[in-house]
């Protein structure tokens, strides 16, 4: 039942790597430790992709999108019809992470598990629809195991895809009417947190709003109890496809060895999801930013994740974690660029 | 005795921008707010460029360098041939902020207002020298009035070269051993804190050197104390040359209405200085990060601030300032680049 593929080795980062780029920011023209968490990062980029100076010229984004039927229990602010028409927007680049992608050279790509609505012929998403949409967990699993082997496998390809192409970074986004319910539903179950710890407004219910939805949690739980102590599970009975591909993406990206930088809470859910399924994912994980959803703080504590940014955000998309892509570049700058202490002529450095 | 030019209004940001670039957000294919930070960013950004639409392609840094003759207390990790030696770094391209501003495409100036050891001939390094370094403000005023004068004034020439250049962000850096002390005694001057409070590691103080660091500025508070009530006398008294030529360019950039990007530690006690001589100036700040010294958090929250990032940077030079130029920018691609409701067919946006 449990596809094959997710039992396969994840890669092992690159200490001796990590270890020389270590040394390097050691001799640079700075007081030590100065950078901060630039260094850090320099440092860990350097295991992840094994050599002393690593750089980030290609960062591919990718963005899983689909429908979830518990959206009919009225969990969401925006109508279903939305998913459908923001496929269009990414595309012809209109969308938050359009936008984001374009002004730092980031490829974008977009594909479709299964939309309520059929957005017709779109050039530029690619097609790899499951079903219009999944069940209504609140009714029975979400998804049934076909369906959760192609969602999985969905995100499998798209970073088969990204190491064919190069990529140095793998940006992992979602779109879905209803999904921040899915994600924390997956969540509670992951966390054995209840439904109130981890239900948010997401892109803007009320007080009643964010009440309801955790109590169609509390009913989704108990209907699938039986089922959630078991992490792929858990992700059939509540996830999304497009959840389920994030997943499929996160496990992929440990296996290819692609640094995977990830975004906010669902994709923090889907990862952790990931990271019960293959440990070893946790390696090729950077955390962008930490996100306005109130569950998101519990999800990065439990990934034990600091992420680089704090702006607020809560748009999902991949937004949070496109607008990350310039720290990592300037940390590689400045490890790159910046002289030594004896190539400046500089008094100080390692004694 | 005060120069004429520091009087002169500041600027007021252009409201109706900032009023029309606010209802643009409302129409841009995403949940109202949902993008946190950068929405009040970019709304901030077209309040102070005067237009619906900002954007950040001209940017200029400027690196102040000075010496300290408080250094003769022992309170830096580094000796003060350092200053001398990064001034030529900065110019040669292989200092932190040099790397940075490189990378962003953002032009870097620097101004040598000072050092304790000559550096010789510099190609690219202005030339506005008062004196090798200050006064040991434990012995006497830092600076004389006509010092202080030239320092000021030394900042308000940068600023008129960056607007004279098309400039749309000003970034002020510094370099000068021992100049953490200075800020801190500025700052406990302007704030009525303890030494104590605002003494930190700088570049690399143990606990004994920041202990010392402390009773240091105590004894030049005690020796100063019937001159600190005048922000201006407590910047000649403790200030330095690049600390004062820091003040003079932030209210500059208030009376040319160009923003400033505040750094981290040094520039934001010198622009809290400002702000005391020149309220109005506060309204062309955008703070860029928190720093790791721990001094910094009381200078913020005198100054209402709310830093973008917190890397736990600790270099100065201009550089955690720089770090969150991307930001800015993506925050001005987002409300440039998104579709609105209308234009992408997606069902929201005002009702």
């Amino acid at each position: 039942m449990t596809p094959a593929w997710l039992s396969l080795p994840c890669r092992a980062p690159d200490a001796a790597a990590a270890e020389h780029a270590e040394a390097r920011q050691a001799q640079l023209t700075k007081p030590p430790a100065s950078l901060g968490r630039l260094e850090a990062l320099a440092v860990q980029l350097a295991a992840l992709q094994g050599r002393e100076r690593p750089s980030l010229e290609r960062v591919q984004a990718c963005v899983f999108a689909a429908d979830h039927g518990v959206a009919a229990q009225g969990v969401s602010a925006f109508p279903q019809a939305v998913t459908a028409q923001m496929l269009r927007n990414f595309v012809t680049g209109g969308a938050a992470v359009s936008a984001l992608a374009r002004a730092q050279g980031a490829a974008l790509e977009v594909v479709n598990l299964g939309t309520a609505h059929d957005p017709g012929p779109l050039p530029g998403v690619i097609d790899a629809r499951i079903a219009p949409m999944t069940a209504d967990f609140t009714q029975q699993p979400a998804m049934t195991a076909p369906q959760l082997a192609a969602a999985l496998d969905a995100g499998r390809q798209a970073v088969q895809r990204a190491v064919q192409a190069g990529a140095q970074l793998f940006i992992a986004g979602e779109m879905g009417i209803a999904n921040t319910t899915a994600a924390a539903a997956l969540a509670c179950a992951l966390l054995g947190e209840p439904p109130v710890a981890l239900s948010g407004p997401g892109t803007g219910l009320d007080d009643a709003g964010v009440a309801r939805k955790a109590a169609v949690i509390e009913r989704a739980l108990a209907r699938h109890a039986a089922q959630l102590h078991d992490p792929l599970e858990a992700l059939r009975c509540l996830g999304g496809f497009e959840i389920a591909a994030l997943t499929g993406a996160a496990i992929a990206c440990g296996q290819a060895g692609l640094p995977l930088l990830v975004d906010g809470f669902i994709v923090t859910a889907a990862v952790l999801a990931a990271c019960r399924l293959a440990p070893g994912v946790r390696d090729w994980l950077l955390f962008a930013h930490r996100s306005a959803e109130p569950g998101h703080a519990r999800l990065l504590t439990a990934l034990d994740a600091n992420p680089l940014l704090a702006l607020e955000l809560r748009l999902g998309e991949g937004s949070g974690a496109l607008a990350a892509v310039p720290l990592l570049r300037l940390a590689c700058a400045l490890h790159q660029g910046m002289a030594t202490f004896a190539e400046a002529g500089v008094t100080g450095g390692p004694r």
